[in-house]
């Protein structure tokens, strides 16, 4: 147990879950780290899909950042709205099942969940990215060092939310400052030198043009670009996670999210333009990062560009964060519903959800492997979920406030709405758009689970219906067992079996298999040592039953037997009691055949309701 | 089970055991077949010893094989008494343990497992060095050929002794043929051109002399050779295995067996001397076995050659099979004796002992990964085991004549001992040649090997003297038990458990774990549904014991609990009885939690003699 205590923590009591509470400060590390730190891929995935038409491609950035930023203030006005009516918690799931039911729901939450995964994966192989293009020499390595950062942040959010937020702030903080002072110094000098600044160190040339623009090239980097707004979402996920006012704790962390969000959204798609810099060729030799570009022709290589780079390294591998604190949570929320397995519903030794950080952590290094930890080939994935997400999560809004009337519900319900269907319309795109190139995966996925949460939550109502009991405890017929005890031979073991089943009932029998050996021998011990006490204590007498085995198997003989004689007396329960040798040290169980736990196993798999297994153990001392 | 059933075969009765006899024509397969096929690679390791000595080195082969056939004919003449004195199958294991002890018994058996996993590594990767001998571009495919070979091998082995004899009587036969033809012409031809005939196709040319002789190169070639004479022990290990008379179908069968390969040994020796044929360096491209060589040389590269090759092939591939035979009947006996698990000495579904070809099979497949399928590299390990086999053998029957006595006994004693002089003599001369080279892998492993069966023994001793009985059936302080059910909620699982626990005993506590949920409504529950029915009917009522859990843990409060009351009633058992949802299909156990399982593998593992554990399942219909 001690390593385990090392590695996650000491087990934390349920009453010691106060203390697991954020401020805005912690609250922006925790919930904003997804969405701040999509600034250092977004812009990057909508600049390489204009990588073919050269030079002239980096002046579409700046009406393809406007149109991100604007979608992103209808969203953000609309999640404000969602936190202040949902205060205990209103991710998407929760809002879309409560307002649109149970359909939409499940659509929610499985269109979340592979938002989150693809979080987790494209946050982790994004900073590996930016190390990449730091430290050219390590991108053969790019998927190790993916999956070594994958099991770090399962570790740290295996110990909890608190912890987690503290290790977080500081990376964010300094991301967010050296962001800031790259773009602040990028636009002084810009505006000095009259909007055509002298790079300190010039950026790799841009690839010649070799494709004409076209509404569908634009389309398809709008497309990508969006990948810049997920996770915005995750605050209003996880408005109980916040310290008291809940309400405006929440609203406030939001707010700082988006406008710092905004600020870089817009200030790299300025710079970017001034200073000519495109994407590189992704996954392969020579690849650097646009934000890495960016940050030497603002500064030039020195400490100040290697702090930048660590600093967006750190925030955007940590951004997978966002996911490991929501994921859970939403799984949760599906399995209170019945719709996932209970055991996502319960809280591990930290009070974290553990089930839903093992799922999570399992699924996205499935996914960094099967696309080598490539941000640019697991983008297309990504934007389908988050934003049918927030689809869903306002569209349940508008029937929030249809429901609820008023004067104040009708402007928030065109606030909900105009989010709605902007989303609504980006999905549309993004779907189209994304088809071939990987968004037909996640098309594919969306029902898939979600037939399997509604499976799930059939066994679940029909297990209920099976097991429901609100009668009183039915005491009639209360009848000894038929107790049969599996014997070997005639020695301690036995005789303790044997004990315990003249104890239960008056109604035993010894069941022996006939191998060919020891059989004889163990009659005569049965009638000396067994019938013969018995018989003179006055007790009703066990008697043996020897069955045949001419292929020598032992258990099905028995098997065979129990069954027969269940379907023989049906208004009668049969115990098999099973002795069993227990040793002390697990390679001594390689010295004994493992018949009993064989036996207890299939009784248990191919017995019915009135068959019960005893299993009396014998313990040799060590 | 019926893809087992087509695999290998039906199971078969113990009664069918008697048609698995062999007569001397399928014995020589069986149990020569490594004998035999050693003839195909013992020569040559002699040879690879002498590639330094270039044109000189092959002189020596005559002197070499010489000594070899020497010692096969006292070994001969020893093995023939030994098959007389153990009509019942006299191994190295048993004539040593019954002569000199269990220690002399335990070396044989340690050095006789070692020779038998050698002797199936060995066959199966001289085998495929003929077949890359015919066919070079096969070469680079060595190990993969070794691997699917081995598994052909186990599965006809597992399918049992007769059918195994059928196969390998006609490769078998078909070697013996090819081989003696191509002696047989080659001799002709040497003889017609006075000992200097002309190659049909001239073999590879030899390498420069780069080395000196010496008499250590030349100790070393012989103890390389002496891998010819493995397997000759084999028809003694078996005797048991042959038709009746048993003692006269043995021997001739060993006679048989060894008049061929001194043909062999000497045919080749010479043909190889008059053809001016040495080795190929192993383990590399271009190499070709003497054999393939020697046959190219007398009859040309013709369908001749190819059928050869062909036979070779197989033989010496299922020569592997006389490991196959004999090592699950040493480990049989070894078993019997209780110095390895008891699961060796019981026959499998085909009345063979499955257990021992499992262990072959694998340790097998390691050695020949290990040294990557070239027989040259596994040579050095081979021949200490088997000749210490030998040794121990014949010094245990020249005890056994003198406690005899007797005129006979005396000449018998003397060959024996001229039998163990000279493998004694044999072993040392190979264990100092070979060390370095392998040797010391082998020396270092049979004490490993001893020391774990005499561990072994030790465990069964104790738990035979702790577990014996011989007394009556103790039927003093027959008590009722005092009952546990650990409840979650009140349904009909749990009514279930209850009622038995109510037939069991007047005392029944409910155990709960109270994790925050649902814990008062089943004390409700619990007092109107249990408690009031109980009291109504005038019967015992279980009370509920309820444990707090602050960390959120099931199992271990329960267990802490029974624990705890076993301490305070020293007198009685306590029976803990598990209620368990059974579901129908695998998938659904995902959907559970299996704190039952747990629950149960605990008690076993912590729990002592006084607790027992009452498996009541409930079957969801599906």
């Amino acid at each position: 147990m001690s390593l385990i205590d090392l590695l996650v923590g000491r087990p934390l009591k349920s009453s010691e879950e106060r203390g697991e509470k954020l401020g805005p400060a912690a609250g922006i590390a925790v919930f904003g780290l997804d969405a701040l730190s999509s600034a250092a891929y977004g812009p990057e995935a909508a600049l390489t899909l204009v990588i073919p038409l050269g030079a002239a491609g980096i002046a579409y950035i700046i009406p393809i950042s406007g149109s991100i930023i604007i979608l992103l203030l209808i969203v953000y006005f609309s999640y404000c709205q969602t936190i202040e009516a949902y205060p205990t918690g209103g991710g998407s799931y929760t809002v879309a099942h409560q307002n649109l039911g149970v359909f939409a729901g499940l659509l929610a939450a499985a269109a979340l969940m592979i938002d989150y995964v693809l979080t987790a994966a494209v946050g982790i192989s994004a900073g590996v990215g930016a190390l990449i293009s730091a430290v050219p020499s390590l991108q053969p390595h790019t998927l190790s060092l993916c999956l070594a950062i994958l099991l770090l942040i399962t570790i740290v959010n295996l110990r909890g939310v608190r912890e987690t937020g503290a290790v977080f702030l500081f990376p964010t903080y300094l991301f967010v400052a050296t962001l800031f002072i790259t773009l602040g110094l990028g636009l002084v000098k810009a505006l000095a030198a009259g909007g055509e600044p002298e790079p300190v160190i010039a950026p790799p040339a841009l690839q010649p043009q070799t494709m004409m623009v076209s509404a569908w090239l634009l389309l398809k980097a709008f497309s990508s670009g969006c990948t810049a707004m997920t996770g915005v979402e995750a605050v209003s996920n996880g408005v109980k996670a916040f310290r008291e006012p809940v309400v405006k704790t929440a609203q406030r962390t939001l707010t700082a999210i988006v406008v710092i969000l905004i600020v870089l959204l817009a200030g790299i798609a300025y710079l970017v333009r001034v200073y000519h810099i495109g994407a590189t060729p992704p996954g392969q030799p020579g690849y650097q990062s646009v934000l890495s570009q960016l940050t030497i022709a603002v500064t030039g290589r020195g400490a100040f560009y290697y702090l930048t780079i660590g600093s967006i390294l750190l925030v955007l591998v940590f951004s997978a964060n966002t996911a490991f604190a929501d994921f859970p949570r939403v799984c949760r929320a599906v399995a209170q519903d019945g719709y996932l397995p209970y055991s996502f519903a319960s809280r591990g030794r930290r009070l974290v959800y553990s089930q839903g950080i093992y799922v999570l952590a399992f699924l996205s290094a499935f996914l960094l492997v099967l696309f080598g930890g490539v941000t640019d080939r697991l983008i297309p994935l990504y934007a389908v979920g988050a934003f049918l997400a927030f689809t869903l999560s306002q569209a349940g809004m508008v029937a929030h406030w249809k429901r609820k009337r008023g004067r104040r519900s009708r402007s928030s319900m065109f606030v909900n709405g105009l989010g709605a269907v902007a989303t609504a319309t980006t999905v549309g795109v993004v779907t189209v758009s994304k088809f071939a190139e990987g968004a037909w995966i996640t098309t594919l996925l969306i029902p898939t689970i979600m037939i399997l949460m509604i499976s799930v939550r059939r066994h679940y109502d029909r297990e209920q219906v099976e097991t429901a009991n609100l009668a009183p405890l039915d005491l009639s017929n209360l009848r000894e067992p038929l107790v049969l005890v599996p014997i070997l031979r005639w020695d301690k073991i036995a005789q303790k079996g044997l004990r315990f089943a003249l104890i239960l009932s008056a109604d035993v029998q010894g069941l022996h298999v006939d191998c060919g050996e020891g059989s004889q021998r163990l009659r005569e011990n049965w009638s000396r040592y067994v019938e013969e006490p018995t018989k003179k204590a006055g007790l009703p007498t066990p008697k043996l039953v020897v069955l045949k085995s001419p292929y020598r198997f032992i258990i099905n003989p028995i098997l065979d037997y129990v069954l027969e004689l269940e379907k023989k007396n049906p208004d009668r329960e049969i115990a098999v009691l099973v002795p069993e040798l227990v040793v002390q040290r697990w390679y001594h169980y390689l010295l004994h055949n493992h018949r009993a736990a064989w036996l207890k196993a299939l009784l248990l798999l191919k017995g019915n309701q009135r068959i019960i297994v005893i299993n009396v153990p014998w313990y040799l001392s060590s």
